[in-house]
């Protein structure tokens, strides 16, 4: 029903356990649709989601470009803020309220006129905050044109949509 | 014609001489609406330009809320690096391939449903690269909401646009 | 004795009100000494605390060097650090377990084999997170070396020193 | 004669045709030694060193400790900020003038009383800049204690040590 059940590499190189992803790429893209704005604009779509692990894509847009041919920073940016958000939903289940508190960027390579996938990761889920990484990439191409780290602010108490 | 030729505070607290920026708000509010998407996407606005320093308003639209009713992480950082970018033109001219290399955002309070304002200064033009930093106010607010320090790659040659 | 109660400038450009910094370059220093290794290390200086303010120096020391003869980085992040936890505790006290969750710096030119002096200021002080930035000078020189914001971890109970 | 050869998994996971380090642990060793002054201050070795890749231990010290009994920010930034040293220098060649011009640290948990190993990585190497991220470990445990990125400039003509 949605939910990725594969491992996690973690950056030890481990495979963790499987455990279940807490929001299905179904429920995440009806959140996004429906109370992200960014999500509506840009046209994102969810490839999956697991347990600490999220893939989003930016369908090619010739709005996207900036001068030069190449896809703006900021549909980077809003891709990978969207891929993070995944990420941590995935863990902590559907909490609207789990908001950004830093985001970094490099910007790698001029972004071909392509799809844009970011993989989201977790690297450290806490109690008030998650650290996590998102590799950006054209599609079909191996060298990432982008990589981010960003720390999101998980409310104390989970209150969970609906 | 629309070039400010006011001094700019640096962070020692001493006044530069005033030295015209080289890029107009008119000629700059151009190059946005033509060659940037999100510029007209968000219809974010030049409101002025000097020598080295910059200011962009993002004209409030319900749809740039997020979940919380407040204004989303991605339109933040979309204003933040176009004011960076008018900044950064102010002091080499209209070169259309300058890019972002860098952008680090710390999200400070939740951004009231209000216009935005991004007010962006150089730090540093050197030869190849421009760091500068910029604030992030919600309309006829004191505090920040966000607070962005970002790195432009500068062309070696600056072919400047026309 | 000590406590500094002239007026913060803000990133608005207004003065705040004084208020006194609730500790004092003494106690800070007192504290730097017995507690934080590097200072006892590089023999860091407090030169001043006022409320949301802090200004370190590291007096030169043919140490410090690397290749091409200047100060090195690891000098100059751990005096922006230090600037910055004097400052997080003129607003909090004297609260040792504050600690900084995130530090992010941008090297603006090679510092030459002087003295470097770090500005720290509070951007935004919440109930768990505190945000500044700190810029750093090489002695007698008016353009930054380097460029720094930081978030710092503030516990839940600040149990004070002592 | 100390140079590593064995592959480097890149960030979409397929292994590198292996490709000699230009710089061996021995000689590296030496340059920190002779050169950087927080190897000598803090006493950190080199592990190993690949071809874009750098492993990099700091031996536990008492002195390492901050008040909480952690080891301190300032160590693991220097230690994070030559493991990425090595690993620029492995691609490039034992260029001096390789210098940091921006550094993002993320601390994830506090380290414990013990050794600390950095294990760096780069992500991208230009012509003028290079960019990787390190990962942070207390001996023998798997949570990262840290993640930076960073940015090396790389000077226009790599003249090479002696």
């Amino acid at each position: 029903m949605g939910y990725a059940v594969s491992g996690l590499a973690t950056s030890t190189g481990k495979a963790e356990e499987s455990i279940m992803s807490l929001i299905s790429v179904e429920e995440f893209e009806r959140l996004g649709r429906e109370k992200v704005y960014v999500v509506a604009q840009f046209g994102f779509k969810a490839e999956y989601i697991e347990h600490g692990r999220a893939k989003m894509r930016a369908p090619f847009r010739q709005e996207f470009l900036r001068p030069g041919g190449t896809v703006s920073g900021p549909v980077l940016m809003s891709l990978a803020d969207y891929a993070m958000y995944a990420a941590v939903l995935s863990m902590i289940g559907p909490v609207e309220m789990a908001v950004t508190i830093n985001l970094n960027i490099n910007f790698l390579k001029r972004p071909a006129p392509k799809d844009v996938i970011a993989d989201a990761r977790i690297i450290k889920l806490g109690k008030r905050l998650a650290v996590g990484e998102v590799s950006l990439f054209s599609e079909g191409e191996e060298d990432p044109i982008a990589h981010v780290t960003s720390t999101y602010s998980i409310p104390p108490d989970h209150v969970q949509v609906e």
